[in-house]
């Protein structure tokens, strides 16, 4: 059932219910014909000629997933970028998404207004549009569930799977800076200046989901993740489903000047830069013959395409300080297959 | 994110969630290739050739949607069902669904297993799969999301909106027996036999979705709705998407026998079973002509397909009694265009 509450004890809230999705969400699906402006039973989606869906979804519960006094559109454009960053890890170009909200009676118009326009900034931003939802009330928490789609030329989703020993590893963007930023957030990293404590928070707040790269990685990377759990488990994640090792320079993974400065001040900071995830970068597994067309794709986007290491026969991710040395990770997180 | 807990304060929980969706909700997506055993970033889906995707979804609060001492497998056995009701409403076949569930530290395994086994059952019964999800803990009550994913021929959705003045109105089933059924297990109803209580709490607790007929629709009815607000409501919602009116006759609604008994024990429960919804019946308007077609799928599928009524210019949904005279519910929710 797309837009309408469900019933049970939720019979003198519908009419309101009604009311709000018409307000604030029938807007944002406007564009799309199979959306039916949120009225019908369901929505209908047609993927292109020649491609498939890629289906991705995420729930975030207030004070679990997020602060719980983040702006509402802050809130709601991280929700989609994570998952947009889910769809551009598997090569697809998002194109919709579905939302289903259960909301405390504590959240009112404008809460509701301000989350609106985060979605419609970022569909605007990413070229998506919402097709569907459902909306209903709870005594608990705020929750969100997100569900979005993309398009993949058919049989052509980069996986998980797939990674060759000899292929090298690829990152876009900087490592560290999104757990850094809910750090800078909750008031540590005191020792940073100003700007580089906001530059950190604004990574963790509003993700850019990789999407131009992401399209581009069919045909060319065996293998891809993006990096939410840490560069560390979302690495390991790859090498367990494809069955191979990766060998990593801790001294490539690449740093923004505020994680650098983090770093500077003090050193114990690396376990969070790698480990500490909500990054929302591509790392992906490239044939070496094909290593010179990522350089072409870090021109075209002006995006950072960093090497971090290679992929070899057996099992698990080795990550190797200047000396050699493995860097010994105690909260990664990361398992093993 | 298929299928991972999100990392803000959740860490210490992702190995134990990990176990259980790959203990619990991995062999329900064991045979749909696209799932990727729910270890990738997202899965894939592509209709078959000729249709489009129709998508659906539903969340459901325990204590709001539920009445929160139900079994595990009929909680889960139920928010799929109500899915593919909405999916056969639209003339598509489900063919795979979505779950997000958001739990609390009070749910153990027991009961996660009990879930996924109503969950398995139903998948074998509807003939559709698990593709992927996501599994996060909250401090509040559980949360269930479920998107469902049907195909229908391309063009061929059957929309609420499409109802034309001369369009025969036509019924599944019982009307009544879910709302009544509610009642039942809330304890109330005590003048009626335990049989006649038992058989209304199963239709309640466990709605069978009208998938054969629904597939059945396209090229037949003109427009649809499954009967899960109320039939008032949900005549209503065609009616104002098609810009037409309707008119019903309240002694055509087809009753169950243990309806008709409770109907017997006090009058006004009428009220109740035309606007209480959680039927989960199919409404259609057919053309005049192709109403000898309905009665011919009747007897296909021994499934009573009963003439309520007749669409006609105008707006709104009329339900006259035996005298011809209109039929006032005071709490259907419905609400005119």
């Amino acid at each position: 059932m797309t837009w309408e509450t469900a019933r049970m004890n939720d019979k003198a809230r519908r009419s309101s219910e009604f009311d709000r999705i018409a307000r604030y969400f029938a807007p944002l699906a406007a564009s799309f014909p199979g959306a039916f402006g949120l009225t019908d039973d369901a929505a209908v989606i047609a993927p292109a000629d020649g491609t498939e869906l890629v289906v991705t979804t995420d729930t975030i519960v207030a004070g679990v997933h997020y602060i719980g006094d983040e702006a509402p559109d802050l809130i709601a454009a991280k929700l989609l970028r994570v998952n947009l960053s889910d769809l551009a890890a598997m090569g697809s170009r998002p194109c919709a998404y579905t939302l289903n909200i259960a909301l405390p009676s504590s959240i009112d118009d404008l809460w509701l207004e301000a989350f609106a326009r985060g979605l419609a900034e970022d569909q605007e931003t990413f070229g998506v549009t919402l097709i569907g939802g459902d909306s209903v009330s709870t005594p608990g928490p705020p929750v969100f569930t997100l569900t979005a789609f993309g398009e993949v030329p058919f049989g052509a989703a980069v996986r998980r799977a797939g990674a060759r020993p000899g292929d090298l590893v690829f990152v876009s963007g900087s490592i560290g800076d999104g757990a850094l930023g809910l750090r800078a957030r909750q008031g540590n990293l005191g020792g940073l200046s100003d700007l580089h404590r906001t530059a950190l928070a604004e990574r963790y707040q509003k993700p850019v989901p990789r999407i131009e790269l992401g399209k581009r990685l069919p045909g060319l990377a065996n293998a891809a993740a993006d990096v939410s759990d840490g560069l560390a488990a979302d690495l390991g994640h790859i090498a367990s489903a494809s069955e191979v090792a990766m060998t990593i320079k801790a001294a490539s993974v690449p740093l923004s000047p505020a994680a650098r400065a983090a770093l500077c001040t003090d050193a114990r900071l690396i376990e969070t830069i790698l480990s500490g995830g909500d990054d929302y970068e591509l790392i992906f597994c490239v044939p070496p013959d094909l290593s010179c067309a990522v350089a072409t794709l870090a021109k075209e986007f002006s995006l950072p395409l960093t090497k971090l290491g290679v992929v070899t026969r057996g099992s698990g991710v080795e990550i190797l300080d200047e000396d050699g040395n493995p860097v010994l990770l105690a909260t990664s997180g990361f398992r093993h297959a």
